[in-house]
């Protein structure tokens, strides 16, 4: 996972390129719990992360946040009892950007910290 | 809102009642933001809460974790970038008990505070 969270998401334009499909199979290959998705017609990333108590779900919701403010892109963050589920896409580009895995890799690094 | 905010979330048994659809006419006016959706064939109560900026919206987050907490009662709470969507349910009946009216008056407490 070493060449997702070295890097740094960085500020990304409307034209910026969407990760293509091959891409995607390659990328995906370092982040293997995350599971691409297509909501609204964008594709996404997610994953769900389970914890048996509700406030290690809040502390991991809270550190996922803190990672959105250092990245500058925010993700869904959906905090239930005992599972929190995470949603990394890019709107801007109405897809997937490189961002988005370099996110998911960082947040894997969080959960497993 | 004092009827439902003066009240605190019982301890809620599968054989529970669930809220009826009178009752729903009359407690939902008093949560006038809150919409009654059904989800998974579960009626729900739901209203996104917008904000300014980020840090506001981990914030409130947090409360409605404090307050799931002390209710023993816990939403489904999905933060994004400036938008935190809260969601109130009893799975237990697998639909709505006075709990939920009550979880989401105290919710709009927060935001109001």
């Amino acid at each position: 996972m070493d060449s997702l969270t070295s890097q740094k998401c960085v500020a990304c334009k409307a034209d910026a390129p969407k990760v293509t499909a091959d891409e995607l199979v390659e990328l995906i290959k370092e982040i293997p719990d995350w599971k691409p998705i297509t909501e609204e017609s964008m594709l996404r990333l997610r994953r769900v992360f389970e914890f048996q108590d509700y406030s290690s779900a809040v502390q991991f919701t809270n550190k996922v946040a803190d990672l959105a403010e250092q990245e500058d892109h925010h993700p869904a963050i959906l905090l239930e009892w005992g599972k929190v589920e995470v949603t990394w896409w890019t709107h801007k580009i109405l897809g997937l950007h490189m961002n988005d895995f370099i996110a998911a890799a960082k947040t894997d690094l969080i959960f497993n910290q």
